[in-house]
């Protein structure tokens, strides 16, 4: 496609001003489909809904009685009883059933004295219409039920039937086109080369679209081909409502998707100015709306709540939804783009009676801040950043009880908290473990600041030769908490199937100058290496691939699984999961650090109760590579003792 | 059921220690099914779900460019440019392109120059891994994504694809089977004879339980035959993780069901501590829950949320949603009943900047009450009740953002407002009317009482001969409220088709002793009634069915329709809507009456906008008897003027 000019940059117009555009050039009549009352429950009315018959629909009786003609019942009275005969001035009614005429009153039974088979006694004289529900007392014919654009629920359902209206106008759901293009996509099931990738996005598109109301629509991946493209937009333009076309929506040399759209129709947007989601393109082909959107996935799903969402609404004649919102204290800075709205995905915990929250990783390409996230930070266009410790509001991403109960895990990694959450969850299901594997120092911090509940951390101390205390004693400094001998675990080198270097201590990796997979600063793993290099009187200098970090044990694994030449220090289940060579180095201890509030807690006695419960500690045992520290006396650090 | 003594009373147990027992009592082993991620939205996962391969799951370029060995590239230096051949020393590569051995960094292509075909040149060196994604950036192969119990979200199928989980393990939507009962019962397409009742009360549960995550079972009606009751419900718990009968929870002498279930199995509560919602039975039939829930819908709707909806979560293993609350000031004060939580369906409106609830009515049979709800207020046993004014939470029904945007609309009742409720919605999908029918007085408190924004009134002063004017100076003195003239129309007798009473006056109504059908106190109508009563020089005792008092024109016609010696007062339209005779009486000034507030507000100056437009005024006169007020000039009367 040389013929297409490379076009080198894109808009950065307001979100605000392309939406306005998008929705007043998104002209589709929304269309109206009957269907059964019983199935409507979610939809939304197209028309007004008005009761065909009223309820109840006749004179019905409110009691177990008898009907009366009441102005017949004048005379009765306890000095002198009124006899009646069945048929002629009564008939016997249950609740509910139709009052017969001319009779237009009901006496209780109660109060109704049985003289023989025919006749009954009375001693009080009825009302007109007392103890009968007038017609309609609950729908009125005629009445308007329901107007347009009215959302049905479950109890709506009832008032449709029981008014007679079976086959109820609802709009139908806007038909969303998604069509997945580039050469490296294969579908879910299919077999997997280095340098294909699983085709997601679209699945995840469909799913979106669904619970916003429309009905998504996957067509197969299309290939980087500008005429397979063409012919894919095309046809989607003329079956659906809405089209979306997923990649090649940036500025590359093989981002063809503006040229076609433009080719074949009209480009109003290229370009908004956000954080990510920035290459978005919106226009028009035979007057339906397409919209393309980025290729990683978080800026994708960006795109199309901003930008398809608010079309279904307006199809469908409903407001936006809005998320609820809470006010936070921020953990960290958060620098942002200047002239560009940045959405940050937040981590929030309930820590200390407050909530803190901070960012998860800005990488567009990383889907799991997306799914890790409680809540999204909105950073307005001329903000150039927050400060820590400012106090912001976010809209949620979950429910609010989930992260209120949700016990925030920091510091090192180790995989029996995965167990541990697992079995948490198992025994409670409005409690949750939520952890980040940022490190054994970095974990302290996090109590320090209040941002976490409990940290693991594995640190040794060169001088003293003990793990932790030290470390605890000097960095949690004038804080009361406690720490909690939890295991001892197996540290060693990882290394590809069959050790293909030979690797059997630090001096190999530097004189065979292996590919070494480091951990991030303040790693415990990483303080241990450093040790080792001092011990042999090496410099980091010397090790290839030392600020290679990675962060967390799994990862380290998984990057020595791809490369001959790799190794790596770590724990012996992730060698074990990835298949991978290991090698002991040193038992360490890994222990947990809570603040003191939360070891008293509720929440605090359940999770220690979790740790010592024979199940788990089966569980861990099971793993390999762990010792389960048994005599585990929890040690309170008090702020007065230091 | 002879053999069935009956019993007289239920208990009266506190529902928190029902539902104890009954979740107690609910021993279920939730099912696990294996389906297809991308089927999993809302879906609960059944247990923890791991990553089966990292994403990216290969060295991936992070950049358009060259993929070279960083050490062969030290060299490189802007006096010293170093030539590389392509295939041996470096390889082109697009973003995601896998890294071929045993290259391990990339360089942008923006800093490469191709001297030729084969040939490019370099100026600065590589550093090692640079601009290439580490295996399991995104996702870490064996890294848990989700523990048991997570409700899948859209973005979390993405996850599950890329990391291969192709089929998911969630738990199986539990099996609740619903049987209704009654002789009266009819389905909803069925021809429906007078003591016939359309069976919708299944239908909603089913769609309740639905919503709440299981599988709603309507089982056909079935008769008021304790035999067959019984076949039903032994065979239901043979199918089904939950039983629910509708109907027949009661103690009169029908009321089988709770003695067949202590026949099939055991009953552990008859009755809780609750208005409505009080004739509730929990039991069990062979280890399955078994709930009898009443007839009534609205005390249905609650039994079902009490007690169905916690037994589906704990299947499900997820915790019980909680509704949003919201403080509301009251309108009105609320009697409960000593030692019974009451269970009051409020409407709630916004107005004058703050939250105002008035209670709906309390007749359980009304199921538009809980429709027409904005908000539930539980008031506790030891309450007797609570004072107007006093502030109070209620769990919000509906969104709080379409509570806050209703126009509050009360007084009396005209057909007009249907169509002009239909027309906003049709321009403003995020604003609608509240329409409450209470008459034109009480129209008039709600404004003084800051409870509504508009009121329709129609009110003839006998000594002024004047409409409404009047009576909004005295009952709204020392308030700033807009009067703007809105229609005329004609009030006249509504009496069945022919006329057989011939009925053309007030004195016809007493001479032949018709049954009318009068308005509530404070009803524009009324008070006209009594005018001409007064007129003549007639009683109110003299008029049968004086005290039978409907709340709406509509009702008044669907009442006259139900007999045929009924007659009543009322407007045109009502007649028309049902095929009734009309008479005309008098022309009326229907005028509307808004808080000064209100009438200056954004919304204020859209609904006047409406109903001067003329689409609006022509769909007035379609439906007949109207007058559109043409020079309808809003009266401003400042609390200053008087």
């Amino acid at each position: 496609m040389k013929n297409f000019e490379r076009k080198i940059y894109l808009e950065d117009k307001p979100r605000s001003a392309a939406k306005e555009e998008l929705l007043e050039a998104f002209q589709q009549t929304p269309k109206t489909e009957y269907i059964p009352a019983a199935d409507t429950l979610g939809r939304i009315t197209a028309e007004p809904i008005f009761a065909r018959i009223s309820m109840p629909h006749y004179h019905a009786s409110a009691m177990d009685g008898i009907a009366v003609v009441a102005e017949s019942t004048y005379s009765a009275h306890e000095q002198n009883p009124l006899l009646l005969k069945n048929g002629e001035q009564f008939r016997y009614v249950d609740t509910g059933n139709a009052i017969p005429s001319p009779f237009n009153a009901v006496i209780m039974i109660e109060n109704v004295h049985v003289v023989d088979e025919k006749t009954i006694e009375i001693i009080e004289p009825a009302t007109p219409w007392q103890h009968i529900r007038p017609i309609g007392e609950d729908i009125v014919q005629e009445e308007m039920l329901f107007p347009q654009g009215h959302t049905i629920r479950p109890a709506d359902i009832g008032v449709l039937l029981a008014s007679r209206q079976t086959k109820i106008p609802v709009v139908k759901k806007p038909v969303v086109t998604i069509i997945p293009t580039g050469n490296e996509l294969v579908p879910a099931d299919a077999a997997l080369a280095s340098g294909q990738i699983i085709e997601f996005n679209g699945t995840v598109f469909a799913n979106f679209i669904k619970e916003w109301g429309g009905e998504g629509r996957l067509h197969p991946i299309v290939k980087d081909d500008p005429e397979k493209i063409k012919q894919a937009l095309s046809q989607a333009a003329n079956d659906s409502d809405i089209v979306v076309i997923n990649a090649g929506s940036s500025a590359g040399s093989k981002d063809y998707t503006v040229h076609i759209i433009g080719e074949l129709g009209s480009v109003f947007t290229h370009g908004v100015a956000t954080r990510p989601g920035k290459p978005v393109i919106l226009g028009k082909i035979h007057d339906k709306i397409v919209i393309g959107v980025p290729g990683y996935p978080v800026s994708a799903y960006f795109a199309l709540e901003w930008f398809v969402k608010p079309l279904i609404c307006k199809y469908l004649q409903i407001p936006e939804p809005k998320r609820q919102t809470l006010s936070v204290k921020l953990g960290r800075r958060i620098v942002s783009t200047m002239g560009a709205e940045d959405f940050v995905r937040m981590s929030i915990g309930y820590v200390n009676g407050q909530y803190m929250a901070n960012p998860l990783t800005r990488n567009a390409g990383v889907t799991m801040s997306f799914v890790r996230a409680d809540g999204l930070l909105v950073v307005p266009p001329n903000e150039i950043g927050l400060e820590q410790g400012t106090v912001v509001e976010v809209e949620l991403l979950r429910p609010l009880e989930e992260i209120k109960n949700a016990i925030v895990f920091c510091g090192s990694h180790d995989l029996t908290i995965d167990l541990l959450s697992a079995q948490l969850k198992s025994l409670r299901t409005d409690m949750k473990i939520v952890s980040s594997h940022v490190g054994s120092m970095a974990g302290l911090m996090a109590i320090r600041k209040g941002e976490a509940h409990v940290a693991g951390v594995h640190l040794l101390d060169p001088e003293t030769k003990q793990y932790n205390i030290s470390y605890v004693k000097k960095v949690l400094a004038g804080q009361d908490v406690v720490l909690c001998p939890f295991l001892k675990r197996k540290q060693g080198w990882i290394v590809p199937k069959g050790n293909p270097l030979c690797i059997t201590n630090v001096i190999d990796i530097a004189e065979k100058n292996a590919d070494f997979v480091n951990r991030q600063k303040g790693a415990g793993t990483r303080i241990l290496f450093d040790l080792l290099l001092d011990k042999v009187g090496l410099s980091s200098e010397q090790i290839s691939g030392y600020d290679r970090e990675m962060f967390s044990h799994l990862a380290v694994a998984a990057e020595v699984k791809g490369g001959t030449n790799a190794v790596g220090l770590g724990i012996f289940p992730a060698a074990k999961a990835m298949e991978l060579d290991f090698f002991p180095v040193a038992d360490e201890e890994y222990d947990l650090v809570m603040t003191r509030s939360f070891y008293e807690s509720e929440n605090g006695r359940f999770l220690l109760e979790l740790i010592h419960s024979e199940v788990f500690k089966q569980q861990v045992k099971k793993i390999g590579g762990y010792v389960v520290v048994e005599n585990t006396e929890p040690k309170l650090l008090t702020r007065a003792e230091r």
